[in-house]
């Protein structure tokens, strides 16, 4: 019997049964979102994943509308979501292409955030404008200030590092994620 | 008597106790270090903190010379270095120049490196060539494929989510890091 690890299908599956799991208080829910920043360096972050679909392969979070990532993301799109699970020993690197959803779109999702998460989104001045002391900023929620960030995966990288050996394989939406190993 | 996290003086003293202690195993040892990778976009990846130096503000960590984060910087060094320690809420990030020492420089390094954490430098072929099977690839350890990454700090933007209202502050080489506080 071997271990998931060495599968590709299995490594595969370990991937979406992680990110299914961020629903809920598993470690993959915190992910590092990495995004390419307006002087053209790259940029990271924590994020809280909030949604997936392994059918058409997004996974979403959702970010306060005057983030600077927001803005970053419209003019390059191309960025990286990691998961590391220590237990596992396995990071998971989703490259993906993110869109932001905002207004409308994405109303219906309000109710369901629970109040002592609602503080991401609002405040004023803006993320990241300077001021005198930490006082001098009103956190007044605003759930038109709610955004979705919902990211299309384009390939999934994995790195095992469980047993002797170190197993990396390489997933592509291209080839429908069939998966394809890499020297680790 | 304030919490740390209410002063910029010692907002940025714990910043750096956290990466000193990255020598141990703190939590802060494992960062997530975020570059723009040759197609634009961003790319994100595990890595261990090795060192720092607050008087030069750099801090370092290693990787094989084949690795492709290597020749991402070399096209583009602006990178960020992100540290998450989720008992104080606290994150660390470091937005940096890196800089890649290998060969004769970093040499003397070798010795101190812990036998178990050798194979990650080597290995046939080289870290992403595609490979039939996980058994293809040939670990064997080279200590010329140590690499340094030295990440000269430019900037220090901190986030701290304890207590009533979220704390973010700004710290820049170009001031000396006096620090600034911006809008959470």
């Amino acid at each position: 019997m071997s271990d998931w690890f060495e599968g590709l299908d299995t490594t595969l599956g370990m991937v979406w049964s992680q990110i299914e799991a961020a629903g809920t208080r598993a470690p993959a829910r915190f992910a590092v979102f990495a995004s390419v920043g307006r002087d053209a360096g790259a940029e990271a972050r924590m994020v809280v994943l909030r949604g997936s679909d392994r059918q058409r392969a997004e996974v979403c979070f959702y970010t306060d509308l005057l983030s600077c990532k927001v803005g970053d993301l419209a003019q390059n799109p191309a960025a990286t979501l990691l998961l590391w699970l220590p237990e596992l020993e396995f990071q998971i690197r989703l490259r993906v292409r993110a869109q932001v959803q905002s207004g409308a779109q994405v109303a219906h999702l309000w109710p369901d955030i629970p109040p002592a998460s609602r503080r991401a989104y609002g405040g004023t001045p803006p993320p990241g404008t300077p001021i005198d002391a930490p006082a001098d900023h009103d956190p007044t929620i605003d759930p038109a200030r709610l955004a979705v960030v919902v990211c299309g995966i384009d390939q999934i990288d994995t790195v095992c590092l469980t047993g002797p050996r170190h197993h990396r394989a390489l997933f592509l939406r291209a080839d429908g994620f069939g998966g394809q190993w890499l020297a680790p």
